[in-house]
């Protein structure tokens, strides 16, 4: 039965009837809770007296150490004044709040640094997963069935029973032991010399270009990419606020000659992303001539640099420029998996104490237990053995997509950037621009998820366009079978259009 | 023999006799670069013609076949033209550059950005850790014992096998299981409620802050934090080029009366670090009220929130605000391992898409195994009994340290801050503030590592500096044994510093 003398305890009744999971609140966190709640209302103002402990017991059925605790801690955060003998009183003096609804509270507008309005202010150009039945050729992902998972699985093991003495946060550059096994590597896989020092483990590529961009340039500085160029390197610069100079694209790689001068350019010299040419020597030379000339950083992202098909591997331009100017960026997102995030920069000696504070504020370091496990896969011979299993999958796909291409749709397709990677472009002269994204979605509707080319291109620069609709299709993550298919299936979507007829969903 | 006509392959043969790591560089690469480097010493210079092929591989005992692909790796790469029938040429444009040194590289400075120089800047206060044969009393490291190493291994291996279909990235915010498994957990261990689309997995609360300060502050802007105050904080705020507001820090936690309008402030109310103070509800409304007015956003570090042993828990400022203006950090650093690199963030929902698009560019997402780890062990309860363990472990560890110090100082310490957390501060008042680098060499050199207080102050404010000397105390990697000789050889280390004695060694 409820006091006469104070208001009724409703909203500790609900709550107390209120089913709650398991061990999620003790009583007393509920009471004290309910209580506030009454208090932040208005059913207790500043001044009101509460029942008695005794009281409130008998109200709510509960013990009476129940309720004292819940006033005391009550006490303890400034919503009562409990003082001996008589009932705890609202404190005069408390700032009553009333309470927030989640509509109030989205209805507060973000208030963003310059950094944080230039991020939301990006152009949406992510693309999402295509609801792809039949195949989805989506660049970046990787069969399930090439990770290396017992192997991985021991090494990660050995790593968690390989128990230090203490806990402590690692390396900022990364462990060791890693950095020693990915010097090795890069020399034996791509000719390149570095010490252990010019090496900064990083979280995926990702994170190495992000640190790079803090690290080397101001907003309104100029800043050189591809294009088209690779989304989300665009966007790191976009949002560093970088005044970008795009540079067009052809067979040999971007054109070079009378580049600007800049703070730095962002390359993907071994297979440009997206168009797949390996840049040429004499383009290479001049691009080092230019950053040695203006003072320029060159960032080589080898974001796939492990699948060469029938091209001999050209020297890295970090290797051409002896670590001058050069920061090198790999990854074993295309090896292992995207999930992991790990990759690797190599800079030069007189920025590695900068990348290492850099790395150190941003996140302290890269997870112990990944690193561990990668060293101990590189150093054993496993990870090089893994890549060239891989790299032999990848090539049987790759033959299968160009066989299929080819067979489906003769020359109405010209492919691009087959001799390295993990994607080409398909290019479908048969079709004006224009047409592109009704390509796209005919291909969709027929289960087969494709990804438009146009979008990396820069949206300014009016000139270099392609004439045709593009596709990059990526094929790390399909079988055969699936290949085949989904270029089947995107014939017939395909000459749909040609035909006008409207496409057919799935 | 050496053909006559030609300059000697010295360096050809000189690499061929080096011996190299296995499978490190096939020979056709070694004879390659050999020629290159030749080339960039001048000893062919533009224009000049190569060796034939046979007359190569004769003098230098490899087959023919190994010196035609070495040559077209150079044509391929630019430093030699062939023609059908004629010795190779170097190109008469050929640009050659001498050969660098690691000297002349290393005497390029760096250019960095604003960022990258005000890193540059920053004190180094880092704490190195100490050789400490006895005992090393150096905050933020755990015990390996502490580890729950095979319930962590059962749940990694469960991840590693738990093999999706494909890998691609993951939800930059954190996976939606791990997400959902934090909102529980906060729940019920910290009484804090938000919708899981508030949450953002980060790699520890570093990243945490770090990203906070991207999305919230632009140079020049103010920013209060504690004085003293947790130094990695002040570091990120220090190199995004934040104006520092520091104000003092009492028994209630920091002082809030007359803050002036800033961006943000950095606070850790449930346990102030260092001092280790619990900020009072009244400071916390005043400091909730103050950024609804200025509308700054309060970030709330709650870094070590799940140890708290005499004292009851006050609610988060976050549960207070009504998820409007604060920003919680949490982490796992201080529960299982500093080296996993997993914390996360509850942002008000306004906020949400900002640092999710932020944590997408900075390195895509937190690695997948962990995140999948420790959801799994929330979720199945494991986390929670785990921490309820450790809890236990260190609340005998601080048991030991406070009767060691009351032993063997008596009143000649003060401890301050050991209601909660995993480190106390001891004032030596006996000793005058100039004392505290001998206070510390003397320990060090008695195999005790301990970390002053100082360098944690604002070295700008002169005023609220201490009288006595201090040292941060961390408890959490030392067993009783070796807390109570740390603290016996600190003492005798202590009096002897009191006697005037040259401090003993080891």
């Amino acid at each position: 039965m409820l006091n006469g003398q104070f208001p009724p305890f409703r909203s500790v009744q609900s709550m107390l009837a209120i089913p709650q999971p398991d061990g999620a609140r003790t009583l007393v966190s509920r009471i004290s809770g309910a209580i506030k709640d009454q208090i932040a209302e208005g059913v207790y103002p500043p001044g009101a007296r509460l029942p008695s402990s005794r009281a409130l017991a008998a109200d709510l059925g509960v013990s009476r150490t129940t309720v004292t605790a819940a006033y005391e801690q009550l006490a303890a955060e400034g919503y009562l004044e409990a003082r001996q003998g008589a009932r705890p009183q609202v404190p005069k003096g408390l700032k009553v709040e009333p309470p927030v609804t989640r509509r109030d509270v989205e209805a507060i507008p973000a208030r963003l640094s310059a950094f944080g309005r230039r991020l939301a202010d990006l152009p949406r150009q992510h693309r999402p997963a295509a609801d792809a039945p039949v195949a989805d050729f989506r660049y970046g992902d990787l069969a399930a069935s090439d990770f290396p998972m017992l192997m991985w699985k021991r090494a990660v093991d050995a790593a968690i029973l390989r128990r230090p003495s203490r806990l402590q946060y690692g390396d900022p550059s990364g462990s060791p032991e890693l950095r020693s096994a990915l010097q090795g590597y890069l020399w034996r896989a791509r000719g390149l010399r570095c010490d252990p020092d010019q090496i900064v483990v990083v979280n995926g590529s990702q994170q190495g270009l992000d640190l790079c961009v803090r690290l080397l340039l101001d907003p309104g500085e100029p800043a050189v990419i591809e294009d088209p160029c690779y989304a989300a390197a665009r966007d790191v610069l976009l949002a560093a606020g970088a005044r970008l100079v795009p540079r067009a694209v052809d067979r040999e790689g971007m054109l070079t000659e009378r580049l600007p001068p800049a703070r730095l350019a962002y390359v993907t010299p071994s297979h440009q992303f997206p168009l797949g040419s390996v840049m040429s020597a004499s383009r290479r030379q001049d691009l080092l001539a230019w950053a040695r000339t203006c003072g320029a950083y060159v960032i080589e992202d080898d974001y796939d640099g492990e699948y060469r098909y029938d091209v001999a591997p050209i020297p890295t331009l970090q290797t051409l420029d002896g670590a001058r100017n050069v920061i090198y960026l790999g990854t074993v997102s295309k090896t292992l998996s995207p999930a992991l995030r790990l990759g690797y920069l190599v800079v030069p000696p007189a920025l590695a104490p900068a990348f290492r504070a850099a790395k150190r504020l941003a996140d302290r370091h890269t997870p112990g237990l990944e690193q561990e496990a990668l060293a101990d896969l590189i150093a054993g011979g496993a990870y090089e053995r893994h890549v060239r299993r891989v790299r032999r999958r990848n090539g049987e796909r790759r033959a299968a997509l160009l066989t299929a291409l080819r067979a489906r749709f003769r020359d109405g397709v010209r492919v691009v950037g087959a001799e390295a990677g993990l994607h080409v472009v398909a290019w479908f002269t048969r079709f004006p621009m224009d047409r592109e994204a009704m390509l796209v979605a005919a291909a969709r509707a027929a289960g087969v998820g494709v990804y438009p080319v146009t979008p990396l291109y820069d949206p300014a620069s009016a000139s270099g366009r392609p004439d045709h609709p593009g596709l990059v299709l990526g094929y790390a993550s399909l079988d055969g079978r699936d290949i085949a298919r989904g270029v089947e299936r995107l014939a017939a979507a395909i000459e749909g259009v040609a035909a006008g007829r409207p496409p057919r969903t799935g």
